[in-house]
């Protein structure tokens, strides 16, 4: 029973380009391409493990280096992962000055692109050492807790097409007013069986989408609604939309920047608010949950620092009395994979979980998810019970070598269409 | 590569006495025989894994019951013990109201039963599958950050011998006075190497105490030094010794009782306290943090549910800015080796751990732990890196059944010698 820790042999963080729909939000429109960060790890048994992040230029920088540095190490040494991410990527370990202005990520300081590039290297390191040991990942993470994992849909008003030529394009159509959203809602439940609906708000008038959130309720009297305007929303503008909108949201989620802002709503409705902005790292959560500025976190493992953080967050809120669910934006099958593994083995988890997988019409694997009922199964196959596509791989990747989107930029993906188009101030209304 | 998840075949928790010398504190004076409980848990490939918690009756009942729910279940469904546990307890999962008064171990809940005796069924399930992979249990945990963990000597104030007959006995002698503590720690010092000193204080007058605090500095002015009255102090009391010791002190324990005068005495002396008494589970942290009554956690794995929870602890006290160490009192090599391995995997650990194991004279496994300059080797083999010594398992029980000893009871075993002593109201002095 004796057995050599296996270690990295080789490590690798290829950036692809992966296909995005015009979907609005506050800031402007996703552009026809995003960036994201595909890390193979390989083990001294052969095994190779897989895994996801952000792609833009500062996260595949750090990714870089990292995949340099853990060749050697042992797969099995994740903790050891946050210094030797600092290390690679220069950063000092305190500090942690801004280096990007907030966007819809939350703040941007460089313990949260560790924290964002390590989360890949701790998920491949998983698939890797569950790959060689047999186990799937979840009982690497003292095992899965329920067998289905339930998914939210995610509606966003939208364009039919991007306003450029050789973008990708799909079937959904334009969702513009209340009917769109409706209709989109209605094909995500018959196709997807979603149980529950987040619409993406802070894009039309206030007025505008309280009318298409009691469209929705109208329709799917059944279903738990969400409404996320980033954000956008003064204070009493969030509590004009709390109140018109209360006894019909499952949750309001982040209707206005900023802790007080958000408390403030919350004395004066009582609405339950959720948030993927004011909380997005372990830093921010003593003065959000001492205020009550949110009831429940909107989890995204890239930002937390992977699946082991992603437990740590949900012990504070289970210790702290706020409730767990997960953000997910612009992403493929590795990073979904992820995010089921660590939902199955978090007993809180009281929410279906934001997924904006259905968006995106590629993969990177070689037999993407299937929403049944609107939950994915988790897998007991090894690893993350993924297997990687290396020709997608190769096609994604030849992508960003021949286009030179290299970051994210809703703004001016905006302004193609409107040139005049700035970044709208938090709040808007 | 494929792998059945090994599964549990038996579970036993057998109840043990083991001896402990007369060791005086606040409430008393430790009895002859405490018991312990050892839990094995045998999977279906053979392999055998051993945890050890708190033995007196409560526990043990839990405990029995538990490793019958165990049986039939994956060895790797470590976030399902808690439920199982409240089944097999037939607790609720919420009000837990105290069914016991609050002594030295901190609030007695059924909440905080079911995490020290899940404790034991945890660390048991580590061991036994890291003995099916190969892997030793910090590399289950995440992976070790270091190679060594320092431990620190716990000097006590002490009879020769207990005022019983047939009771266990060692050559340390009495130490009742500054020279009989400075003599135990020079033996300490030598035997094992121990950097730093922890006196258990509460026991004779403030003065005596820090006179023996004095004592100690003199003779070893590198060492840093704590005492723990086990809140055996009024916040002036505790403001008089924390004035008297400043500068003198690494930190002080657990000084008076409470969350509201552990923060008084932080104001007014902004000596740094720490606990094992106010902050003993996840819900006592958010009063204690707020208040800032406390900014060293010593956290006892079997409190606080296992070697993952204390992860989850470790990441509390990460993010409020609060140091972590740990805990020890009367147990074996099996907790020792659990607390080792978890020490090894918590990047924040700053302060040397107490280890209460040199008082033992006995074990359970076959090769007990050595301590070299005060610290224990974190182990690189299989599991825990510990064998059970099945002989002395069942000569320790064999006493556990000839002997009616079913609880801890310091009280008691000082009016033995002083029939006149009762329990002393909190704070005494
Ligand atoms: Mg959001
Ligand atoms: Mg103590």
């Amino acid at each position: 029973m004796g057995r050599r820790v296996p270690r990295i042999v080789r490590a690798a963080a290829t950036p692809i380009l992966i296909g995005d729909p015009p979907l609005l939000n506050v800031l402007g429109v996703h552009q026809p391409y995003t960036p994201r960060c595909i890390v193979e790890i390989e083990t001294d048994d052969g095994a190779v493990g897989v895994g996801e992040t952000y792609g833009d230029a500062e996260y595949l920088a750090l990714a870089t280096s990292l995949a340099d540095a853990v060749v050697g190490t042992p797969v099995t040494a994740l903790n050891g992962l946050f210094d030797l991410a600092y290390e690679a990527g220069g950063f000092a370990d305190d500090a942690a000055p801004e280096f990007d202005p907030a966007g819809l990520r939350g703040r941007r300081t460089p313990s949260k692109l560790v924290r964002s590039v390590v989360s890949a290297f701790e998920i491949a390191s998983l698939d890797a050492l569950g790959t060689v040991l047999g186990l799937p990942v979840h009982a690497l993470l003292g095992g899965k807790v329920r067998d289905r994992v339930d998914y939210s849909a995610y509606l966003f008003y939208r364009w039919a097409e991007h306003p450029v030529a050789d973008a990708p394009s799909d079937d959904w159509g334009a969702a513009l007013d209340p009917e769109g959203v409706v209709a989109q809602a209605r094909r995500f439940a018959s196709e997807y069986g979603f149980g529950s609906f987040k619409l993406k708000g802070g894009v039309f008038s206030p007025d505008e989408e309280i009318a298409a959130i009691k469209a929705l309720a109208k329709e799917f009297p059944d279903h738990p609604l969400r409404l996320d305007p980033n954000g956008g929303w003064t204070v009493d503008t969030s509590v004009h939309v709390a109140t018109e909108l209360d006894g019909t949201l499952e949750y309001l989620e982040d209707p206005t920047p900023g802790v007080e802002a958000m408390a403030e709503v919350r004395r004066r409705t009582g609405a339950l608010l959720a948030t993927n902005m004011i909380v997005t790292s372990f830093e921010e959560i003593p003065a959000a949950f001492a205020a009550d500025a949110v009831q429940v976190v909107l989890s995204d493992h890239h930002y937390w620092g992977g699946l082991h953080a992603t437990r740590e967050l949900a012990a504070h809120c289970r210790t702290y009395g706020v409730a767990l669910s997960m953000h997910s934006n612009t992403h493929l099958g590795i990073s979904l994979a992820a995010m089921t593994h660590v939902a199955s083995v978090v007993p809180e988890l009281r929410y279906a979980c934001d997924t904006h997988r259905p968006w995106q019409t590629e993969d990177v694997i070689t037999t993407p998810h299937v929403f049944r009922d609107g939950a994915v199964e988790v897998p007991d196959t090894p690893g993350l019970g993924v297997e990687l596509d290396r020709d997608a791989l190769a096609a994604l990747h030849e992508r960003w070598r021949r286009l030179d989107v290299r970051g994210r930029d809703d703004v001016a993906a905006m302004r193609v269409k409107y040139p005049e188009w700035t970044q709208p101030p938090l709040p808007r209304w």
